[in-house]
């Protein structure tokens, strides 16, 4: 193709028919690659290199010119080639992973569509759907009213609800920051998600005042020690402001007692907040949404679509009971340039100044299309389902040897240690720990150098390296839980 | 399809083949809509709707059921037709606007591998990119070392940034909060993006503890009122620590002067952040590049890639200078279950930790694949050709009764008064400003409802609402431009 010269401006620099071509021939590589192969049970879960070997084979240098269309595709498959396969059955390193094809499209959509969340002159549809899909997600809270907002992750979920329980308390915080206020404490569990204490170090509360109060085995918050707490705190002249609780722990998947915390929040005039960001799908399950009994009663609610209902990375809500526009009161800085106030539509659907983003980017709709798609009844099938295959794993390992629960889990997390068979039986040696803690470690590089499979493993307080399995992707069957079984045998029968 | 039955596990609940037959269907419609409908001046960039109206076209509400696939595909058209097209050659109304297939394809990729930017383990292909993207930015910069991060938008990068300033002054902040610390002050100018006073806000520092700095008419911070400004922080027993300067403000698109700027900090040993989301890529042009000359000298910039370059949303970088792991000290929290440190793999390469999310989307690859395929000459060419763009929209309005320019712009930001016929020579009259003032909105209420194309109007300071044009878009012509002066002139003449 010739150049135009740039200098001619009777021509654009992009010409659509090479470019669609271009986009053609991206997707057919992406849907062989990424979603036939990738979900291949046959085709391994990652290509294993060293950081210097795979740079080399990526070739990653950006240069002076450009490259033809052919290799700019190769790249695109290589790109495919040596990435995790999240949406492989085998994969269940995280608490994302599986596909859902309405949600892809959905995606497809919002990423052509480029747009911004702030205001219905921009967009018009995501305005409406979003306040759509939040009506929807509140309501499964129990709240037929309240506010929100889609948020770049869970971790800002929490980090904004800790923001609005603050101002709610000291409206003047905003203009005047903490320096006029008394030192403010935040409660939350040491099993609570570690955004948490992030938060409190970016809000300029410091770390310290996160006071972690005690759980019990299972990882549940225990309201008599938030409350004793609580009081300590009091009595040294802090102000305690903010309940953190958690409805699913990122590693055993406990649900603290909301409606017991909710009394100690009543009690103290706390404001409670529920980070749901994994457990959150429960509430699409008549049968298991007795594990957030007393959800209701909480202040805000973050949940993470993106994580058991595989709306895909990113989707995250932050909801709130609030309807005093709290959100819009705490977060503005009424920028004139986007939020015009004489504009000839009703200007309160330029939500943009509920958020500390500008640009936001638009992560209802591939939510709603895939809601739309299969129903709640689709995605409650979807967590029941999960709460299935976490029985079944369970069932199976207690018929194997070698594989330790640490306890009957409670949602879809199946926390074990895989005991290798020169371990069995030693529980009482003096080097029984230090070596059990070895033996994950190996375990996991193993299946990643051989790309059979991704599971992770971390210790949690006294407990040393377990494996954590969450086992709620929809494309998993049977014979994938067998085959992790059988797997994490083969590769830990010598250690 | 019949429904698997729930406890049965044999199957997966999710079917490739019908799921990749929909992702098929449903990427011809985006094709055709989006990208082929929606970037033909024949045409309309919206389809304006009262939201009422429109929610009933849209029927959004989620139902128990789902819908069989013929009504879900016809709803991605729905959702097509009513969004904006902001691909669209006439849409002109934000910094974003037109799309890169390049980047569009690494888009794809990117949502379909749906992976996560936290461990080498589940992103390496990507934590590796990252890398190599952020150092051809700082190269531009002028940093052969450094740091830095992807974040979900250019107001995040500017908090973090503040976050960062403040931790190196006082670490222990982190811990312990503000309340041991004096009070500390940020400067930046009023037409710096709301973005700082949101984050100051946030931060705990307070937006009254945010100082204006004086422009001048052109909107460029003034360096010796900084220094006064600064001066008269500190005799109020304040702490200034950063200056938070402007490459290409949002609205007049000026750039503060960086080189003079860096002396007033250099003096007073501030952080200097340039918040560069709009105007960074003119770092690209040999041509241009001057505007921000001193860059080097700062501790951070912001950068979105996004809006000039077309990289598509979220795409913002957060560059530092910084090489003692500042980044990473200050955000860290260390998760055991992420960030496991008996990992067979160098977990330098494990940067999760530097960000304040847990998830972060992959915003690397779509700018990565982009640039491989056009280089950094091509990437050049769009800025220069940007600023041709407004160098012909200037001597045209010059040329037409009516167009009233600011001032001669220093960038691609056209910022411009339509005078109406009857309000010519009428700038004597008492009534003249609130008249003016009345103008644009109602051009912009009657281009959006004939759909024919979009620009922003806002106040700014004493200056009522002006139209602001932002010529960048690689897909816009000569044509295009005369086009919007037409339409101005068409749907302005009987005001
Ligand atoms: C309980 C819990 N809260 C919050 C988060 C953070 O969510 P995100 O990764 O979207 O920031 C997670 C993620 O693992 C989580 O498990
Ligand atoms: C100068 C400037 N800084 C920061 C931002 C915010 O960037 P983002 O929308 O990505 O948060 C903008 C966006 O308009 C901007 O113009």
């Amino acid at each position: 193709m010739m150049e135009p010269t740039i200098g001619d401006l009777s021509d654009p620099l992009i010409n659509h028919t090479e470019g669609q071509l271009f986009l053609h021939e991206a997707f057919k590589i992406i849907v062989e690659e990424v979603l036939c192969k990738g979900t291949d049970v046959k085709e391994k879960v990652c290509e294993w290199k060293e950081p210097e070997e795979l740079a080399l084979l990526l070739d990653l240098e950006l240069r002076e010119n450009g490259e033809p269309q052919e290799r700019v595709l190769q790249r695109v498959k290589d790109v495919a080639k040596y990435s995790i396969k999240t949406s492989h059955p085998r994969f269940f390193n995280q608490q994302y992973g599986g596909v859902d094809y309405h949600s892809l499209a959905g995606r497809f959509l919002s990423e052509a569509l480029n747009t911004n969340l702030f205001t219905y002159e921009v967009a018009p549809v995501f305005i409406l759907m979003e306040a759509e899909v939040l009506r929807g997600l509140r309501k499964l809270v129990g709240w037929t009213e309240g506010d929100g907002l889609f948020c770049p992750g869970g971790s800002t979920s929490n980090n904004y609800a800790m923001n609005l329980a603050r101002y709610r308390l000291y409206p003047e915080v905003k203009s005047q920051g903490l320096w006029s206020l008394p030192r403010l404490t935040v409660f939350t569990s040491p099993e609570s998600h570690y955004s948490v204490k992030k938060g409190a170090a970016f809000l300029g509360l410091g770390m310290d005042n996160v006071i972690l109060v005690k759980v019990d085995d299972g990882g549940h918050m225990i309201p008599e020690d938030l409350d004793e707490k609580i009081e300590l705190s009091k009595s040294q002249g802090s102000v305690p402001f903010l309940v953190s609780c958690t409805a699913g722990t990122t590693v055993q998947g406990a649900f603290d007692p909301l409606d017991r915390i909710a009394d100690v929040c009543d009690k103290h005039k706390l404001w409670l907040h529920v980070d749901a960001a994994w457990g959150g799908s429960v509430l699409f399950s008549k049968k298991h949404r007795h594990l957030m009994e007393g959800v209701h009663r909480a202040n805000s609610v973050a949940w993470n679509p993106h994580k058991m209902l595989v709306a895909g990375l990113q989707c995250s809500v932050l909801l709130l009971k609030d309807t005093t526009n709290l959100l819009k009161k705490c977060h503005s800085a009424n920028a004139a340039y986007l939020f015009q106030q004489d504009k000839f539509y009703d200007v309160n659907l330029d939500i943009g100044d509920k958020s500390l983003q500008c640009s936001r980017k638009v992560d209802c709709l591939k939510l709603w299309l895939m809601w739309k798609a299969i129903g709640s009844t689709g995605l409650e099938q979807r967590v029941d389902k999960a709460f299935l295959h976490a029985r079944y794993l369970v069932d199976q390992m207690k018929k194997r040897d070698g594989f330790q629960l640490l306890r009957e889990p409670e949602f879809v997390n199946v926390c074990f240690w895989f005991i290798p068979p020169s371990l069995r039986g030693k529980e009482k040696n003096a080097d029984y720990q230090s070596k059990l803690a070895k033996v994950a470690p190996v375990i996991k590089e193993r299946m990643m150098k051989q790309g059979t499979m991704m599971v992770g493993y971390q210790p949690l307080g006294d407990r040393v390296n377990f494996f954590r399995i969450t086992v709620f992707s929809p494309l998993i069957s049977q014979a994938d839980m067998d085959f992790f079984l059988d797997e994490i045998e083969r590769l830990g029968k010598d250690l």
